[in-house]
């Protein structure tokens, strides 16, 4: 039994066990795989099942009339597999007539699952949501508050947007008997009715498992924050999603998100490159956390 | 009027009195037929066209060049309708025109429609997940707990993951009136942003209907457990679900699940077989609940 | 500008002002028209795009060799808008070739959008839920309940299930300043995880407007009774939905459902026929409100 | 790193830093380019392809019998991509042979694409909802409402509606530290289980941010209201959207919407003309509002 390995992102997952379903696995393998990968499956599915086509045409004296050769034989069953038949060679028995038959009937279902697959490959709606690279833990009028910024890097219009913030805690829980939990953490705001542009989904640590907690006891639990983002895309009329994990050590504290969005009265402008800019709320505070960042970072 | 069976898994169902709707089911009916037969139907359809264009052709006299027997005009109604028309049959007079005008149609409107099947379901998301093969009831700190474990067996994140557990209870509900009735249990938590591993439902006795009561007494009311879960496969970016049924008998007591998960800090390991591997939290009343399990398996 | 009639059950509506969009309403007009109509359409579409390049091929001299006479140029047409192209006519002339060219586009074109079409309405989800004819109002326990009953009229489990009961009513209300009001009326089970033979949606009287009305009284201002079901088809994967509406005058008080599940250890059994069977509570009661029916209906 | 204009109806956003991502975005780029362009793109790909293949077709001697100069080679090569396949002209070589393989693979792979783009933004559903050119706020029994007025403008049933009302603040919040914020404003009624004509949304003021405010104390912070309707068109069976946007001057006081709606007991007319039509409480103040309204159009 294989060994699977599975990355996320700054994740790696080791699973065992996994049993292979064909049938039942096939489409999903040929969606996560390359459009290189996907073509090249395509195209030898085509050539293979020329090929076996013009092996049958080989069976018995001239099925195919002006085919010189063998290698005829092959170029026939193209250009009856592409319903191309140019028609300097036909069929000539009712064996290749069969073989026709079968041949073109099989071309039109793989035409289709052709079709199939690359046409769900390519109109796989795709979100173009930028998260800041690092959390941020701010006080203000005496509260904590968790926050983490995202834009809209495509800058179309985003509508129903809805977020959600979990913590995974490695804390082993008695009496629920798993080694990992997700918990959620309630936000101040949750639905984005029209996500145009940025957004920073704000957590108030009272309100979660972190009430009360320094960076360094958050850190004790907290194995990863996970942050969910669905909406749907206006002009594909497709629902996106975007996710983002951060590590303990891409929390910082005493900063500040630098404002990435001018309001003008006739409308906004944005500045994707400020999108993970911070400001000290406190110097040495800041440099300490930022150093701490690095060393997360190695 | 005939009697419909269904089943589904361990349940069987007798339905009287189904109305046939040949339009409204025909599509339901092919994604529910097994490949197969699908390709056969699809195979069927297609020959038959071909046939019956040919018959037309048989009416008046040399409608197709080329043709010197009455099978070569069915040879030449398949080139026409795979629109492969090699040209040395060819139609010959306003008639033969009209049938290929008519054919290439039907072909173009046939492929459509056999596109739009085999695409349909090709592509339907098919979710991967496993459940344990039994419910466990533990207690804890003096409460009752109900849990039910299952995993990604596919190892690609599913996200916006929710879960409902629920209880269908046989129990006659007199201002209700009805003999059966689905009762949902809260869940300590029912949404899963982010579900790349396993999962274990965890439901507190004293929240639901089942407050206080033994196992025995859960019995006596207890028709099925429902549990269903669905998200959104990361890969497919499609809805995928998964539902799984335990009659009561699979309900074990005393035990709990071996953990199948290993939290590291470069990520995690899981081990799919021990999905339902469960320890006993004391020795001969897990027995006695083992032996339970057995007699309702026979 | 022209009235529109729209009729939807029992309903009639008729609308002033509606603009055409062509472009806007198309694929919608193509959706709610008939099979037969659709594939007339396609049909003309298809005939017309062959005429039309068969014209522009009679400008010049024999641009199409092998063709003997003008309708020769609309059966050449055909055979390359169908990509047939046997060859016993082939162009002749860079126009032509020219015309060819600008015909297999279009024909792929046109060929995408047909196949679009066809497909769209082919794999359109259709639930099989059918309704009681009668909603009913039942006392038990002192406390009145609104009942309506309704059935998986194909068999085949649909999940994730969700429920809305609501009340169009049509009395003024001042602040509001609309004529027409739709009230939600909650029901003791909204959610049915797993809907797979028939289900009886419940409103306790005293948890909506109706509290403590007669059925004289809720006549008075209840315009309509709207119940909406969806969930997701087990077998296609989709979302299907479900409405019925009920005039007041199919509310009938005194009866209930006669039972149409029987459960079973091995299952359950249900028919169908048995869906719209009410028993009386007591006779003369329910004679009355019979007759009242009647009434509604003529 | 150039500069990007949106324009969301009165809105305009710049943003700059947007990274181009070839493949992420072709799909989306294409979805929003307009029914000409697409056209225009697929034909241009179509006949490069073609010309692509004629000029490798043009090395060696004459790969190709029947075609008397180069141009010939070009009209082979679009025979071949199409599938049309005439004959008169066919591939003689190996060299050939082969082209025509890779040409009639490449063009089903092409026509997959165009038909999944043409599928997609064909079959891409619109709703046709109607709002009111102005948000009215009126009061009514000492309570202070606001409402806005949309309409099906065409007709056909949308059930499962949802409608959501948020307010863009442009108000500096110290501790979220974002310069603007979205913050819904909660409805007398939210979902509209049937969407048959029309729908009035109503926030009580006293319930959301605004309360007790005046209209010029709402100018100040109040930079746009957004209103979010999505529900499932019942034709289409797909899901639908629409929204739209009030500048603060496209509010008015003192008057409310005159009605559109008359029920009768066969079911409803609607006027979509008077859509937008409002009635005066209060004449000098009703002017008063118009004019100011004014002034916000020019």
């Amino acid at each position: 039994m294989s060994k699977h390995i599975r990355n996320f992102g700054t994740m790696r997952y080791e699973i065992n066990g996994i049993r292979r379903e064909f049938v039942g696995d096939i489409y999903h393998t040929l969606m996560r795989s390359s459009w290189g990968r996907l073509l090249l499956a395509a195209f030898g599915l085509y050539v293979t099942t020329a090929l076996f086509f013009a092996v049958l045409l080989a069976f018995g004296q001239d099925n195919v009339s002006g085919a010189k050769d063998t290698l005829d034989l092959f170029w026939f069953s193209i250009q009856s597999l592409s319903t191309i038949g140019y028609g300097n060679m036909h069929p000539n028995t009712p064996w290749a007539h069969f073989i026709v038959l079968m041949e073109s009937f099989l071309g039109m279902v793989q035409g289709a699952l052709v079709t199939a697959v690359l046409f769900a490959k390519f109109s796989r709606p795709k979100a173009r949501v930028a998260f800041a690279e690092q959390a941020v833990l701010l006080e203000s009028q005496g509260e904590q508050y968790l926050q983490i910024r995202f834009a809209n890097a495509r800058g179309y219009p985003i509508v129903n947007g809805k977020i959600t913030l979990s913590a995974i805690i490695a804390r082993e829980e008695e009496h629920v008997g798993m080694n990992r939990r997700m918990i959620e953490l309630p936000l101040l705001q949750t639905e984005i009715p029209f996500f145009g542009l940025s957004f920073t989904a704000t957590h108030r640590l009272a309100d979660g498992i972190f009430a009360g907690m320094t960076l360094e006891e958050m850190h004790k639990d907290l194995f990863l924050l996970v942050i969910s983002f669905n909406g749907v895309d206006e002009i594909l009329q497709q629902e996106v999603r975007a996710q983002h994990f951060y590590r303990p050590e891409y929390m910082l504290e005493h900063v500040r998100y630098k404002s990435m969005v001018e309001a003008h009265d006739w409308g906004a402008a944005m500045d994707l490159q400020n999108l993970s800019s911070i400001i000290a709320e406190n110097k040495e505070e800041a440099v300490e956390s930022i150093v701490q960042q690095m060393e997360g970072n190695t």
